[in-house]
Parts: structure tokens; sequence; C-alpha cells
């Protein structure tokens, strides 16, 4: 794998082959590299869980880790993320993980460098780590994909994270439904109630409400939207006995799940962020291996 | 040692197990680590001092370090410094060093989460780390506390490092003193001027003004604090022969001390730093020694 | 070398000391320390490429590398640069490397405090480990730097690499000569045009447009800087067939250079900092060894 940018880009035998490895990372296996590599991250959205867990998978890999901080940069004098990156490449660098605010930031990077780029979450495109550490989490709990029942709840529209899921997921035989409220629904197909989703689903995939990314139109209270699309102690009840709870996280805490629930029986939200350290070093891994 | 959180929590023995092992690290021992663990330094409020003192503790016990910055954290979109710490105990960190502008801010992550919490300063509460540094450099310069004469000068309602040192020192058989204007004297009982505890003192301990805690009503200049509450040349030529100054830092110049004493051969200033980073070495080898 | 301050403080044996050193690192030469020595990277004004490139010089070199952050720390409670030096060299760092906004920062320093200090550049006034990298690659293309006719270009009163760069050329033997708008003159002669240096120059040196130092009055726009003082394809076409493009970046793409040119067969400006990491692994270790 030379990059890492779109989920759209990994055959199912690349995923499977991605979670294989991050199985045997979790086991303890060693990394499986040759000569010293740099990686730098650069994250210019706030992040704590992506950054924090890129930044152990590659320790754990043995890497070098440059600290890149957007805040600090030459980015403040103009430059261009395509001149950062061409820099970075130009003192060393290997790999760079880049998270930005434009979708498909890196369009503009393919055809001038020589870096492997690690999509960690590009606007509201794509953030195809936490998809494959969601799979990795459902494979690790149902030990397929094929018939499971997947409902996705929430800001879809402006979710990379849906988007990402929603299309891996039903690649690998899931049946995947949407509840949304109507003016986040984009041109996905969105049940109405939780009602229709409660007695069949295998897993609930809630999603953040990103108020970075609203404007004030939105009419929802943080109440309102929790009465109607929150997971709430009463409908975590109706779940089926084996159904687990996903969330990407930061969470809203009584807005999207109800603050009791989070590390609730069924809530897999802490497995996920301990899961993704070892789906992001077979990532790494694979896209070095994949300069020599 | 599970957590350090306030000098309250610490037996005598426990303070002298302690300060045994940081002058072990500072003669050179090496640390009694058997596997690799990782840190995460979590500075919510300005420091020079105390992050670089414990970094450079972790580096030197041979910890992965991984590199929280507050400012382009997820704490940027509402997250909890609850689930911020669960966050990094996921992805697999054991001892978490945090500062922060609330008191207590520990209370609230006790009971839910499973890393070690090193205490680096609560807001108007305690900064335990500072305080057993202080101890170290005055059992290094007198070699016992017992009966010792300890002079607190300055902020002293406002200051952390003055209530984990009055108590522990008070706690160790040393008589502590405090000099301070009346509106920042707390419940404290204080001496009136430097005549007071000149000819006595063996230790001064200067309080750092703490301007961005103040709002504008003290009646304070500069000038007129460093004249009545500061240290001065003339009042340094009264002090006893083997007397000391210390000073948390960072020090405003010609308002605690005149800027001439601050390298002065009393001053021990810059010798607490020097030993912040032996004990705070001692500290994280207990609290991760006590993981296991 | 005790610090690396100004290209005034270095004689010629000594710029080409560091010169052979950088050339043997490039070979892939060791680091000849022997003992763990710790820096601290302390960057005041925003940089990627330097500061990046010192960290990745530090860790090539194996030390240990403390990550200060200006903007967190003790410095916005006022603290001196004088008193944030001494701190770190109280917890044990050995080299610290200071970019700042004053000329001459290190002046107030030099007294006191008893850590190598590397100058990233201060202010209007002097970047030496620019100006040695530029050394390095002017160099390494031409074997020499006697006869050479270096132009250097743009704004020459607020660079700090010009001074270094004119300075140093001459002294190596160099022609050097310059082209800038009137009022960014200084005290230097300049040529009128680029017909004046087109024919013969061996080196064209690009300066940066520093929209940050400039105040309001400068009559430009960035379409007649480009004009008048840009290198176009039209002026890249008129260049000796052996003649280089140096820029210390970061660049204005169709400001100072057409956008094409930046990567042009001529341009060495990835090269620069590509050559700028073992140029800092010379200085790093030459300040290091003379502290022992």
């Amino acid at each position: 794998m030379k990059h890492l940018l779109s989920m759209k880009d990994l055959q199912k035998t690349d995923i499977q082959t991605i979670l294989n490895r991050a199985l045997e990372f979790q086991q303890l296996a060693s990394a499986d590299l040759t000569k010293q590599y740099t990686v730098a991250n650069l994250f210019f959205e706030p992040s704590t869980r992506t950054k924090m867990s890129f930044e152990m998978a590659e320790r754990k890999l043995g890497l070098n880790v440059l600290s890149f901080e957007a805040g600090t940069s030459s980015t403040l004098k103009g430059e261009t993320l395509y001149d950062t990156v061409k820099t970075l490449e130009a003192i060393g660098v290997d790999a760079v993980v880049i998270r930005h605010e434009q979708d498909g930031f890196y369009e503009e990077l393919l055809a001038g460098v020589n870096v492997a780029i690690i999509n960690g979450g590009d606007g509201s495109g794509q953030h195809p780590t936490q998809c494959l550490l969601d799979l990795y989490t459902i494979q690790q709990e149902f030990g397929k994909f094929e018939g499971l029942q997947i409902a996705i709840v929430g800001d879809i529209a402006h979710s990379r994270v849906a988007k990402s899921n929603a299309e891996a997921l039903t690649r690998l035989g899931a049946h995947v439904t949407f509840l949304c409220p109507p003016e986040w629904q984009g041109d996905y197909e969105a049940v109405n109630t939780w009602d229709d989703l409660l007695p069949t689903a295998d897993v609930i995939m809630l999603l953040r409400v990103q108020h970075e990314r609203h404007d004030s139109t939105t009419h929802f209270t943080k109440e309102s939207y929790h009465e109607t699309y929150g997971l709430t102690k009463q409908r975590y009840e109706e779940l089926k006995p084996t159904a687990i709870i996903m969330h990407p996280a930061p969470v809203n805490r009584d807005v999207e799940i109800s603050d009791e629930l989070v590390e609730s029986e069924k809530s897999r939200i802490f497995k996920q962020m301990h899961n993704g350290v070892f789906v992001r070093m077979a990532i790494l891994e694979s896209v070095l291996k994949g300069r020599s």
C-alpha cells in the first residue's frame, strides 16, 4: 500500500490484510521494518484521540516521530500544504499523517510528493483509519460482517466517519441503515425512528454532533436532539442482547448518548480507541514497507 | 504509591522514601522498571519549569512520552478532562501528569480511570511535586527539618506552593511563619514585617505574585510590593549566614526579590529546578511501580 | 565551537570544518559524542523548515530532544528569555536552538548562561545555520566559492539570510551583487535590473518577501513585484546553463519566483532543505563537543 487516502481505494482483501496484521500487533508481534523511518503528524484540526493514537502506534513501531505543530509552523506565513509536505520530504520524512479541514486535501499532493500519505480525516470527506478500527472492532465482536445489521445514527451528511463506514460495511456484506434529522440526511435514505432499528440492530454507530461544522440555523437543542435521536436508557433496554454501541468520540454526553451509557456493558467506545492503536500500526507498517 | 495528588496523602515515611530515592537518582541510579511505560503530560496552564522538568525526568527514566498539547486537543471541541484521560488510558498510557486551573480537578477522575495521576498543580490547590523538591532542597542543605525556621513570604492565599509546603514542613517538625499583605493572608496567621523574620529564618521561601490570578483591585505597584514584601539587598544582608532563599519561579525580578539577588550566594532558586528532575524521577517511578 | 551566533564569529577554516563534517554526515558518518546530551528548540517565531530540520538533525545524532513550546510556556507569565534558558540549564539541557524576533537576543544570555546557544534566526539580524547550508549547497555544486558570481535578489534590508550570506560569501572569495527595490536596499549597493545579472550569475539567491515584517506602506502588489524583481520563465531562460537558483523558503509562488520554476532543473530549493539536516548535525555536534 503506497498511501491510505480513502476506503474506496481498498479492496476487500486489502482490508482483511490490515485487520489481520492489526490482530498480530495486538498479540504483541514486532514491526517488520528494516530501517529507521521518520514520520510527522500534521493535524490542522483539533484532535486528541487520532493524534495520540497515531503517536502511540508510531512509538510502538519504533519510528522516529517529528513534532510538527501546525499552529507554530510556516503555514502561518502562508505556506501551502504542498510546500509543507515537500519540505518534510526534503528533510527526510518518510510518511505524513494529515488531518485537514479541506475535503480531498491530498489530491494536490499526489502528483508531486514522494512521501507516504495517511489521511487522518479530510473535512467532511473520509476518515479511513477510523473506519478500519471500527471494522476491526466489529470483526472482533462478531467474527464476520456478512449479514450484520448496522445502524448509523446522527449527522450523516457532515460525517466523514459515516461515509467511510457505510461504503465499506456494505461492500463487506453488512446491511446499513441510517437514522438522522432530515436536514442532515444528505444523499442517504433514512428510516424515521429508533423503533425501526432497535429490534434488529447488531451495531449502533452513533455519530458526533459536530457543533463546529454547523451554522446557527440548526433548530435542535441538546435536549431535543437527545430525545429524538439520542441513545437513551429506555432505547438501550430494547437492544438485542448481543448488540454493541460504537461512537468515534469525542462524545457529547447526554446528546448522542445518555451519560450513564458511555461506559455501559454494550458500549465499545473506549474499546474502539484501544483497537485503533493496533490498526494504525498495521497501516503505518504497510505504507512504509510500500516505499522500499 | 498509586497517585500523587496532594501532600496530605503522604505519610512522613512516604516523603522520606521519595527524598531518598531522588538522592539515588542524583547519584546516577538507574530506573527500577520492568516494562516500557508510556506517560502523557497534560498542561492546561502555561508552564516551562514543571513541564520541562517532568519531561526530562521521564526521558531519564526511559519512558515513552506522548506529546499531548491542550491547545490543539479535543478539549477545544468540549471534551471533558475525564474523557480525555479515559482516551489516553484506552490507547495505552500508564500515567498522566496534569496541571489544571480547577482546584481538585482529580476528584472527578479517581472513580473511573485506571491510569496513575500526578498532580502538576491544581488551581489554587496543591502542587505536591514542587513541595517535594523544596523539601529535598532543604534536606540537602540542612540534613533535617526538625526545628528549622521557615518563613513563607507573599501571596499565601492564592499559592498552591504555600499550602503544600506549610502543611508538610509543619508535619516534619519545622516551624513555619508567614509574611504577606493582609488581603492575601487567607486563613493563615501572619507576622507584620520582615524584621520579625530576618534574625531567625533558616529558609526564606518567596512566593510568586501571580498577576494572572488577581483582579484589578490589588492596590500594589511593583515598586511598593518590593519595598514592603520583597527581599531587598538590605534585608539580604541581615539574614543569618547559613540562611537560604527559595522561590518556585518564574521570578518577578525586583518584585519578590531584587534582580541582583536571584543568583546570589544564598539563593537556591536554580538549584531547586535542578533538584526537581530527580524528585520527579522518584515520583514517576513510584506511581508506575504501583501499577504492577 | 562554544556557540553559533553569527557568521562573523566564524573564521574561514571554521566554516570549512563544518562543511566537511556535514559531508561526512551525508555519507552516513555516526556522531562522535560520548554522552547522552539534551537539547531544546525554542522557536518564538513560526517555523517549519528550520525547526523540523534541527529536530531531524538532533534525532539523527541520538540526542534527547525536549519539546519546548513557546506558546504554552511561562514566557506567557512574563518570564524573560534569560530566565527561561537558565531554567533549561538547571534541569540539565546542554544546548538550545533559539529563534527570536529580537535582533541579537543572545547578547543578554552570554554572560550568565552555561548552555551552548545556536542562533536559529534573530529578528532582522543573522541566520547562520541557513547561511552554512547555503554555502554547503554552493560548494556541492561548484566545488569552490572563489570567483563565483552570486546575485542576491529581494528584500535585502530586512533579510537575516542576505546579511549572513553576503558577508560570508565575500569573505570566501565570491563576488556578490544585489538587486532589490530601492526601499529595501538598506546600506547595500544594488544594480538596477535583472539584465545586469542574468548573463554572468552562477547563483541566484532569491529572498522571501516577508509580509509579516512590512507595514502597509509597501507599494508593491504581488504581480508588480513579480514583474520587476521576480524570477520569471523568461529570465530563467537567459541564465547560464550551469547557474542554480536558491531560496531560503517558504517561497511565495509567483512573487519571488514563478510557480513552475520552484521545482525546475536549476532550482536547488528543496536540495537546500535536504542539505540543512547534515549541516545542522555538524553544528550541533561541534557545540556539544565544545562543552567537554
